[in-house]
């Protein structure tokens, strides 16, 4: 993983093979120490694990998918749980015949490339216990 | 609906459990007063109405489809029609087997959370008639 | 193609019937001499051909898909390759039924309107061949 802040505040972060890309962003956030954000990026990725919240059990069903991917869109936000960077990221990815799909991502790792692009947002955004949903919801 | 300006001059809008998106979105664009802006989200909802706009008819086509979704993508403009504040927005959503769906989006109701980012942009951006394809399109 | 500088220093760009989007966006960028930069878009495009990145072959599968698509998500970014502005852009598309496809952006071509916001960033980002894959990657 590198990553470079622009002049005007931004950050480019570029994930490499092998990086996981859950942890590599709450890593690499919590050191730069970015409270809130919006996070969007492109890049090529393996075997992801994505989710589907189920309202009625209150939790998501998970499935992992075998092969390599293309990052169609990632797109997601940055903000505080219990005083760490949390990124809520949904995920779309394109197979070898141009099909799509996506989810909630719960992690994936880079075989290519990932090339991120953050654009942090001077707030102090916390996520808060929901209680209808048992999720961590922004609280605005 | 809940919103924020962050001290950099961008907002947070959390749409909540029953919220309209595009009225929520149109509404709170209005009491903003915002006449340009990208707007960006992920969530999860249900009921998706959606459009694919047929050149030769010059229509919309739509299709509603039934059930729960994750919100994988939802991008678009704010801009100004006659005077009033109009939303611009395509998305992406995902079912409990991770396949995608999309289309033009006409309306959605929010389950869990919708999380919006909306990053204004300082132009009195304007849709006008478009004759060819009777569509209100950006006029710069 | 029609563009426009907002006052805070980003970019409108409206893509036109018939204009092809990658020779578009290279040449809007290279004549606004922008050096790196975040592209997103909405809008409506036919005979797109995309591509999906072999790992093994180290080369694009390349599929051209036929007939007019919504452009549900165009996502991506621009840097400098050999000194002239290179957009990497991945899309994905919907048809009449809300199906979607998605790829790695060869080329497409504009049928109704094609909604573009760039936000320039102030760094010169620049790619350089990557030996592993023979791409040319971001040099951070």
């Amino acid at each position: 993983m590198k990553h470079k802040q622009t002049e005007d505040g931004n950050f480019l972060i570029k994930l490499e093979p092998g990086d996981r890309v859950i942890n590599a962003i709450n890593s690499i956030m919590e050191y730069l120490n970015i409270k809130a954000g919006l996070i969007t990026g492109i890049g090529a990725v393996n075997n992801p694990t994505l989710g589907y919240f189920d309202i009625n059990q209150k939790k998501y069903i998970e499935k992992t998918l075998t092969g390599n991917f293309e990052v169609l869109s990632l797109n997601g936000n940055i903000a505080q749980k219990e005083e760490k960077p949390f990124c809520h990221i949904h995920v779309i990815l394109g197979d070898n015949e141009m099909k799509t799909f996506g989810g909630h991502l719960i992690e994936m790792e880079v075989t290519v490339t990932l090339e991120l692009i953050v654009i942090p947002l001077k707030e102090n955004l916390r996520r808060t216990p929901d209680e209808t949903t048992s999720l961590w919801l922004w609280n605005l």
